[in-house]
Formats: C-alpha cells, structure tokens, sequence
C-alpha cells in the first residue's frame, strides 16, 4: 500500500492528490464522460495514479450522480432452478454484461409483493427482471417504476399489469407432451402435479395444456395425479395404479418422470407396453433411464437478444408494455412412450 | 400516485414537505438512528408520509452516509452447483437477513483475481463470501479490504492470503468413499476425473483424497478415469474396461455414478460383484438406481452458524484470518458397493 494508513479507503481525492488534477477531472477520467474534452497525458496520469492507490470508484456514489445505475436486479427465484434454467439465467447475465449492465442477484426470501419491491427499490436498479409475476402485482411494479427502475420485465409464466412480459407459457410444455401421446394412440392420460411448494405456477399451466389438447378428442381423458419428490409418495400412487385405468402419464419433469417410472417398474407395470411416460426437460438421465424416457425439449431465447430487448428498454422507456412469448417446447422421442 | 408527475421519484425531501419535519428528521426515522430521540407522534407522521408517497430510501445514499453498507456480497459460483449447495446458499441467505444484512449474489463472469475483486468493490459490500479462493487470491483479497469490506470470507476447498477460510475439504469425500470401499474388500480403485473445466478444484482433491486412504494399503492401487459428461465418453472408458483390472470405482457425484454405471451395465460389467461403484451428494437418484447407489453424504454447516461468524467478524475487523473446517463426509451404504 503505497500512501496512507493501511486501514483508510482510497478516495477520489488522493487520486486527485497524486495526479495533481482536480476531483472533477478524476470523475470526469474514471467515468469516461464523453461530454469534456481531457488531454490523453491526463488521462493517463489519472489512471496511473488510480492504479497506485488501488483505488475502485463507488458505484454507489456514481449511480447517485447518474440519478440512476447500470445495475440490472434479477431476484433469485424461490425455488431451486434445474441446469436449463441455470444456464439461461448465466448466458443472460453474461449478454447484459456486454452492454456494460451490472447483474445483481438478490433473494427476496419469502417477502412478496410490494414489500420485495421495496427492499428491491432500496438498490435503485435501472431494470428488473422479477421471476414471478404474480408475487411482484401490479403494486410492485408500481413502487419498481416509482424508485426510478425505466425497464420492469417479469419472467416467467404469468404477467404483471404495467410490467413487460417475456412471457414462459407453460401450457405449451403440458400441450406438446399430450399430441404426442395422443399421435402414439394414448387417450387415459394421467398428469403428474407435484406437490411441493411453489411449483404451481409452472404445474397448473402444464396441466392445462394436456387438457386443451385432449378437449374434444374421442375417448380422451385426463387425470391429475398429485405426487411428492418422495419414494413413499411414488408408492403410495401406483400401489392403486391398475384402478386408474391410464394408458398415459405426463410425469412434470425428468425428475418425477425417473421416480414414477422407477415404482411402476418394481411393481410390474411394463413401460411403455401398459403405460407411456414422457418427462420434461430432456435432461441427461432422460438418455440414461432404461427404457430410455420420452421429454419435452424446452427452448429458451438467446441471452444476447433479450439483453438487447432489455437495453433498448431502458434507453426508450415509457412506451407501453410489450409481451414476448419466448418458450418454445417439442418432445424428444426415445422408447418409454 | 398521490403526488408530483407521475415520472418523478419521490425523495426525502416531498416526504419531509408532506410531513412538516426537516429532512434529518426523515432520515433519521427511517434509518431506525437510535442516537436521536423523535417522538412517536412524528415517527408515525414520517412513516405515514413516507408510504403515501411511495418513498424508498435509497441504499446507495445509506452506505454513502454510513461509510459502509449492510451489503453481503456472495460472488455466483461460475460452475452450476448442485441442490445440496443450492440449499445452503439459501439458507445462509436467509440467515444473514434476519442479521439485518443485505445479501447480493454477483457474476464474476470470467473476470479473476483483482479484476473481479475491483468490479465487486465499486459495490463497496461489508463483506463478500467468494466461492474460489484461487482465482480470489491475495491481491484480489487486498483490494476488497481496501475498498471497506470488513470480512472477506473463501467458501470453498481452498485458501487466499488474508481471508477468512471457510474450508470445505475435498479430500474427505474422497477419503470416505476410499475407506468404505476398502473396508468392504476392494483394493483396485478407479476415480472418475470430469473433464469438464471447473470441476477440478473439486475433483483434484477429491482424488487426493482416495490416494491418501489408500497409500500404504497392501495391494491398493488408484486409477485415474478421465470422464466427460456424455454417453459416447462413458461408452469410450467402459470399452477397455477389463484391461483396467479395477474392482471399485468412486465416480466423482451421483450423476457421474449413474452415467458410468448404466455404461458398465450395456456392457454386460456386474455392479457390484465385478465393479463397485460409489458416488457422492446423495442425491435422490441415488435411491432410484438399480442396484441403489452407494453414496458420499456431503455435511454443510447451519446456515445460522455461518451468519453469526460473519456479523461476530464484521462488528470485530481487523483479526487474524480464521479458518473453520466446515464440511463432513461419511458413505450411504447402499447395493452398489
């Protein structure tokens, strides 16, 4: 450490000392204003003496200058996302870095509505990308837009009033699962509705979407089959299976799907002979389950143009709320169906 | 919107103007300052203005003002983790929020050492839980400290210079399978080495581990088993496998396992009699394989415990760096070993 104490803080100011400018012009350098002209000599004394001290400009200092950040706030979802979501969240964060956005993750552990909209709004981020529409409401929008945030997008199934949508439709997931079973001439199809906590909002539009596509169809039926990530709760459903008369399970996920197909196998029940099962996901275990499962692939949107989406957004806010359906699904036919 | 355009923001100053105090007197409430004595019939004129015009303080202008902020930096791993540590992460979360601490989790992407450390601290946290003491580093460590943050703590298998460590162990989980495969009477032990990049801060010590079980042992013998998470490198490894001469195999995690596993079962290898195999985090799969996979449960410590040693070191800078082992491993003895 080359000036100081070793405790203090490296402020602008010392910058400003050891390069023999004034605060401004270190502002002015370290922010790469575009709007004064500073000679490049300066430029380079500012940096170098920057350097020195290990001096890190305060985004917070600069974000209240600016009036605002270039911080976008994506609360953390409250339940655990699988490895395709994973993978979205991080290509996006990487696109939003491009465009010189700094990501923030931030929990809202258990607070809802506008109360995590104003633990959120306390960051003052430029824009928000909040995973559940419903818990944020249209008041949460509201506090989000009042604290200065010119782009709120909810991502996920549902819509929030006054936000933008990159709209997940679930139901196409639940939907191009049931055509398919319905094209290999399945017509009892049992619906797999898990029952831990939260995952409602992706498991009722899934169900929904069988029931639209097996409406109207000859002899077609729909079950709902609730199940817990359990080997009990596993059991307990095909202990009555042959009762249930189906011919057909969309199983949620790849997950359910291995679980439920593991306990109708060690009761006897052949898959796919009596009972087809598709999963969702198309996770590696899907090519590794014997026989090998059936999953509805899920396509998500490029990081890079929802970054872009997000950043014309924010420079042209005000305009009314735009709705992108960004989900794509189709199944990967392998042999459990 | 009660009050103003509806594009401003509202400010101390309108909820001050709305509730005839000063703007101290503003902060003051809001910021809970016990130092200042306000009465409650003012307190309440605060807080009723300040929520009929939708005033957010501003974070920001808190730490500015404070010097410091209530915010815990926890930078996202650049490797996706698995449920076991998905779960700890959140429940250290929320343990750090009732300690009235602002967790936020942050994307290195790609930056190391002080390049990230420098992006972190424009965030100027109180502390940062960063998950790669290697790509940290002592320098990286440096320029946090001097940005403010009063706790640096790794959370991982390693150490940087001048951080406190909260060392999760490796070794141990390697150990323990090694020992639980010894005991039963293998001696010619496989282990399996991912390829993908990221994994080797987590599988090089696990392999230290096995090593070390095994040093001394008569007729002991560990293989390296270089695997990709594909099908076609699984096929590749089990292809030779007779030539590999190996009785037992810890294969890294559970997914790892079950891709080995189901490779060695195509080609007619018996697990366990001919190979016994061995995985780790215990996941529910684990259970669902057939023969049911043995496997290394990882212990984490309570997220409450690390909350209380991270406010004890915030409130008490300035000590020696701590270093507290924080991880146990002990084998799930299931049918595959």
């Amino acid at each position: 450490m080359p000036q100081g104490t070793p405790h203090s803080v490296p402020t602008s100011a010392d910058v400003a000392r050891l390069a023999g400018v004034s605060r401004a012009t270190v502002s002015y350098v370290l922010n790469n204003t575009s709007a004064v002209r500073i000679s490049e000599p300066t430029r380079r004394r500012v940096h170098a003496a920057a350097k020195e001290l290990g001096y890190v400009p305060h985004a917070a200092a600069r974000s209240l200058r600016a009036g605002h950040s270039r911080m976008v706030l994506m609360p953390t979802p409250q339940i655990a996302v699988g490895p395709l979501f994973s993978a979205f969240f991080n290509e996006l964060q990487w696109a939003l870095s491009r465009f010189d956005y700094t990501v923030v993750q931030y929990g809202s552990l258990g607070l809802t509505g506008e109360e995590a909209a104003r633990a959120w709004a306390e960051l003052r981020p430029v824009a928000v990308l909040a995973p559940d529409a419903t818990a944020l409401g249209a008041r949460g929008v509201a506090v989000l837009k009042r604290s200065g945030a010119k782009a709120v997008f909810t991502l996920g199934p549902q819509r929030a009033e006054g936000a933008h949508a990159l709209l997940m439709d679930q139901r196409l997931v639940g939907r191009a699962a049931a055509e398919h079973l319905l094209a290999r001439g399945r017509r009892r199809i049992g619906v797999v509705v898990p029952e831990e906590p939260g995952l409602e909002v992706f498991s009722r539009p899934r169900l929904d979407g069988v029931r639209a596509a097996v409406r109207g169809v000859a002899a077609g039926e729909v079950t709902e089959l609730p199940l817990a990530y359990t080997e009990d709760s596993a059991a307990h459903l095909t202990d009555r299976w042959s009762a249930l008369g189906l011919d057909a399970v969309f199983a949620y996920n790849d997950d359910y799907a291995m679980l439920l197909t593991r306990a109708l196998q060690d009761r006897g029940v052949a898959v796919p002979e009596d009972t087809a099962v598709v999963g969702a996901d198309d996770l590696m275990l899907a090519r590794l389950l014997r026989p090998r499962l059936s999953s509805v692939r899920i396509e998500l949107p490029s990081g890079r143009g929802l970054a872009e989406l997000v950043d014309r957004v924010v420079r042209e806010p005000g305009g009314r709320p735009e709705v992108h359906d960004v989900l794509g699904a189709s199944v990967v036919h392998r042999e459990s169906s």
